[in-house]
């Protein structure tokens, strides 16, 4: 059910099978598995994580390719109700591993916040990944257009770049590296440091030779309309027309309240095994949050994958459920 | 594009990057990536694979649960159509490895049928299993319940089943093990095995002492109506009465194209890297037809992995895409 201040304390004393942190796609899988094995299960959402800002699903299965992120979402949360799942919108500060069990606290409410404490066997890491932007003066006119025509994945979006005069926004010299991935896609790239980082004399070679511009002098503005970008202007005042825009410049995960915990990763990326479960034998990671190719699709299944491991963990430790009354029985007969 | 008898011929000279084998959830997802990945695929889709029988997709995130499988394959086939991929109604009979391409010959046509043979450079194994079913002497009467209440799969369908009267359906001794995992949903389980093999002193036992009756009459057909099984009359006459059922009894993996080409398989599944790689290094598989659990969203993944690593493939060994016009040049300004 959905959880708020007015009702989760319904729930303080009850351990969950398991903990979702992160109602994105791989969350709202694992959930849905979850309840469907017949486990407990609560999904924390912070909200307006990467797939909330996709405008267009377009390589997702099953769904029109103008499918909004924001509606999957939708969807799969009704999904996870229906089932019996609970869901509360909060933010999770820390988790402390008791043995047994792990103590999660929440933060509930902008204001006035309360900050209960959830308790669960099994974990379950899906809070995934934010993608930097450019820190333009105007934010607004950054969100104007990121997710639009200005992309941030390439496996994404690389079909809707194909061809068209691209902008690749990157923050360090090793990102510029994209280019060199992205002109499989376009070869017209035009590559913006927003005077971020410097750039050695044999990236600035290996640029000439592909011809791929680079502008260091950093941004004023995106133009364009109706989330349609069309060119960036500079601090100078200069004006450099694009039709697309990719931007490469990292991302950030949201796993800080993981710091108690000792766990593998590579680079933020947390370290699972084929079932999605990281170096601690209760704490599975799925979708953007694991090492991994980060696409929804991806995520999805790792939900599947992280539920159906724990529910075999939990079944295989569960005393066998007999059919009491019927010991020496014969079937009911009908006829 | 569509092809058929009609139009095929145009392609026969061409030699595709992929040809997948399957159009089920796996075989369009990858057809999918790969379009969106400006590579040229061709679906080879023999029909009524095993999404194709799913009366309700109830665990596949951002669908609503009642959604048929076939919804599912008719929105993916228009998706991949409207990125430019070709499919084939077809049924492959062989799979000749040249060296840098294999060759696909598919019996085109039930009537008149035409075999025509394909080229590409990677293949991707996507043609699935179907469940073995009660072979009754009315298979209408088996087709009435099965994919409705009468399930094939416990991970699917174990919610729908949970707390219910449910007949298992076996066909080996090895497959009444399913009984002690189908009874964390429920414990009212009477076994059927049909006649179809010898149950040992120590499996009677055991499902003595789970109270499981077993029944080995051979069964004359399923009772109910409007595709909602109630219970089933043996061979003897008696009737049995049910509120559901599964059946366990295996099931035949489409792969037999392959026999030529030294593959690496566990049982009858490919076994694969964790990108969907067989042992042979140009063919993938993806979904049922490999190890792994047999659900849509893993397929879907499966195919997401398989053409990823096929584009990376292909891109990295592609001569490089320069600026060529642009060498020197500043970009262009608009202000």
């Amino acid at each position: 059910m959905k959880l708020s201040k007015a009702n989760l304390q319904e729930r303080l004393d009850h351990v969950y099978d398991v903990i979702v942190i992160g109602g994105g796609a791989g969350g709202l899988s694992a959930a849905l598995y979850l309840q469907r094995y017949l486990l407990s299960s609560l999904v924390i959402e912070k909200g307006r994580g990467r797939s909330f800002w996709m405008q267009e699903l377009r390589n997702y299965l099953g769904l029109p390719p103008e499918t909004p992120g924001r509606s999957l979402l939708q969807q799969g949360k009704q999904h996870v109700l229906s089932v019996g799942g609970d869901h509360l919108p909060g933010y999770v500060e820390s988790v402390v591993d008791e043995g047994e069990t792990f103590a999660v606290r929440v933060k509930v409410g902008r204001q006035e916040s309360i900050y209960p404490i959830f308790r669960c066997k099994y974990l379950i890491v899906a809070s995934g990944i934010i993608d930097h932007l450019p820190m333009l003066e105007d934010m607004q006119n950054v969100y104007d257009y990121a997710g639009y025509n200005l992309h941030v994945c390439m496996i994404c979006d690389g079909y809707e770049i194909a061809q068209k005069k691209c902008g690749l926004f990157v923050n360090t010299e090793a990102n510029i590296g994209t280019a060199f991935v992205l002109n499989w896609f376009t070869p017209y790239i035009t590559v913006f440091t927003h005077g971020l980082c410097e750039v050695g004399p044999q990236m600035r070679q290996k640029l000439q030779d592909h011809g791929f511009p680079l502008v260091e002098t950093p941004i004023k503005r995106f133009l364009g309309q109706d989330h349609e970008m069309t060119g960036v202007e500079l601090v100078d005042g200069s004006q450099i027309e694009l039709e697309t825009g990719l931007v490469a410049m990292g991302s950030h995960h949201y796993n800080e309240y993981l710091r108690g915990i000792e766990l593998e990763y590579q680079g933020s990326s947390l370290v699972t095994d084929q079932m999605c479960r990281t170096s601690h034998p209760r704490i599975f990671a799925v979708g953007d949050a694991k090492v991994g190719i980060n696409q929804v699709s991806v995520a999805v299944a790792d939900g599947t994958l992280a539920a159906t491991a724990i529910w075999r963990e939990i079944r295989r430790a569960s005393p066998p459920r007999r059919w009491q009354e019927n010991l020496q029985a014969v079937p009911a007969q009908l006829g």
